[in-house]
């Protein structure tokens, strides 16, 4: 598939209006990113005071609205999304007469864990078994195959949920079925994994590729804690890399793509893609000498990528729920705050710091005085 | 003078939105360095679609409109400015209500040439020998003292004017006073310098004080063309401390304090102040661990200082007059592309660049790649 069929014509390099399906702190920090390139953003959001609005336009309207989607569409020269939610069905042939990136297939794949392990298994990227689950007949069936512990989840996010439910003996089946039910589900090997890695990598449209170094992750009750980077296992990195540029290459992509990985005995497993800038990235903001969320940008308007070295090592601390004082934060050495401009409420990301040292060691006595920081 | 007299109450640690005279590129780079510390941003200038205007509110109206002034005071937390040609008068009592920082005194002298001449001697910081003159009698009087050659200034900047003169002989007395004449003038030795330098500092309101390694300076035509930082001359960095740290202490200051010196025979040599943060300091966005821009708004919200070290040796880079394409830029190993979002016109500043690398030869040789960068 060759760039010049696949892109809509008159897509230019120096596209300076960029449109943003999503106004939360993603969006934010593409914005902030973005104006340095003499960019100007435009953000969909059925909420006028999400953290976009404050560093741009906001068109108030739903993901699913079609007819919001064109007005912002309209509006722009190129359009890229911070969540993963959007409805493919309500963009209709927006993509087909404007840039529409990362493109809507990556998006697709992304919301149906059924394609994106399918999707995983066509590659050879190692993904942990599973089987498509419809009924209760088909769930016992299932369960035969793939053994206890095995965790049964609804197939699509968003919209219908994130639902998913580990099932550790038979007298589990019925109850998670019913929990679940209704929608179509997936049953995965329950992974024991040693560590959660991620890979953040970035493609541009005329293919040129770039990788950061991979990061570890730390979540509890499904939320992103705290990410450390680069990750200590270094013979991760060669095949991280090659998994992501093989999911790049598949679609012929162009902005930031994340794939998050489980490592068992040293290996990775691929547990889900991102196609867009990620929170296990934000690290890079400050922890590398270009950010995700600037690669991003130069990804999608055919720039030269930038540079993805770390710049030493890097903790990401989410504030969840409350933020702390931006004076107790500050005051550690080689801290960096980061406030999303939301309102507060219990379970929702309102910010997050970065700490960059030039040792592990220092990062990790560093860590250990930060706020909200997860005790390791 | 203790903290606690000199501000008025009901300032705040957490002010949470920041007045800005002027929004031009330095107005808009503070804003960018803002929103990740949860701050909001309006600003005044005459120019609705100003550089500042993308990424904030604007209150349309000149520095000098004391009722703008006023309307801009009451709609923030704390002011502060991007420009140095505030009237002083215009701000009546504005500053005995609301945090007004850098101080006003620090503003009033830097706009006049005398003033700034006569605390540098107050505090024992060299500075060109001067004279005030006021008529050709007087100027025949300084440069029988000062000698030839010397530098026929006016008094003020601003709207009185830049206008500078070399006078290298008798014969140019004349028409340099007439050229100038009207309004209050300076004569000044002429610095036969080596090089030009400029020191950066921060204080917070606290007392707290950090100063980022001094840059290189080169201009033409009266506009700074590029800078290299940290400079080579490393023993020049703790008298510059020095120096800044007297005129921060002397007007409890708090934000970024810029002074500009010449360099002779390996001295220091005072210039100028600018009572703001400064087009040398621009490569500290990318090229130290916390840009001069976030660590004036720390310095005038009294939050802890951030690490001024840098990152390596960064060199930036004016555009002025045309942008060369992003493309071009940011094809170059370590280069960041700023676009401040203005129409082009010859000799306006419209963007920079920066470049960033471990060594100071690496620098060089890239620094030989960029666009608009002066060969050396």
């Amino acid at each position: 598939m060759s760039t010049a069929t696949r892109y809509p014509t008159g897509a230019t390099q120096t596209a300076q209006k960029i449109g943003i399906v999503g106004a939360g702190q993603l969006g934010r920090m593409l914005a902030l990113a973005g104006y340095p390139l003499g960019l100007k953003f435009v953000f969909l959001d059925k909420s006028a005071d999400a953290p976009g609005g404050q560093v741009g336009a906001i068109i108030p309207g739903e993901f699913s609205d079609a007819q919001k989607l064109g007005e912002l569409a309209a509006a722009v020269d190129v359009l890229t999304y911070d969540v993963e939610n959007v409805p493919v069905e309500a963009l209709g042939d927006i993509p087909r007469h404007k840039l529409f990136l990362p493109p809507v297939a990556a998006l697709a794949t992304g919301q149906d864990r059924l394609a994106e392990k399918n999707l995983f298994r066509e590659l050879r990227i190692p993904t942990p078994k599973f089987r498509t689950v419809g009924s209760m007949p088909e769930l016992e069936q299932a369960i035969q195959e793939i053994g206890y512990p095995a965790v049964l989840k609804t197939r699509r996010l968003g919209y219908d949920g994130r639902g998913q439910r580990l099932i550790s003996s038979p007298a589990e089946l019925g109850s998670a079925f019913n929990a679940l039910g209704g929608v179509p589900l997936i049953l995965e090997e329950f992974i024991a994994f040693e560590r959660e890695v991620s890979v953040i990598g970035v493609r541009n449209r005329s293919g040129e590729t770039a990788f950061y170094p991979i990061a570890e992750n730390l979540h509890s009750d499904g939320i992103l804690r705290h990410t450390i980077a680069p990750c200590v296992d270094k013979q991760l990195q060669k095949p991280a890399e090659s998994y992501a540029r093989r999911v790049m290459h598949h679609f012929d992509y162009a902005g930031v793509l994340t794939i998050e990985f489980f490592v068992r005995q040293g290996r990775l497993i691929a547990n889900e893609t991102a196609p867009r800038v990620h929170n296990s990235g934000h690290w890079t903001i400050e922890g590398a000498v270009t950010s995700q969320f600037e690669n991003h940008l130069r990804g999608i308007l055919d720039l030269p990528l930038g540079d993805t070295s770390a710049l030493g090592y890097a903790a990401m601390v989410n504030f969840i729920g409350e933020l702390p004082p931006p004076a107790t934060v500050l005051a550690i050495a080689g801290a960096h705050y980061h406030d999303y401009g939301k309102q507060p409420r219990p379970g929702r990301k309102l910010g997050h710091a970065t700490l960059v040292c030039k040792t592990r060691k220092q990062l990790l006595a560093q860590l250990r005085k930060l706020p909200g920081a997860v005790r390791t």
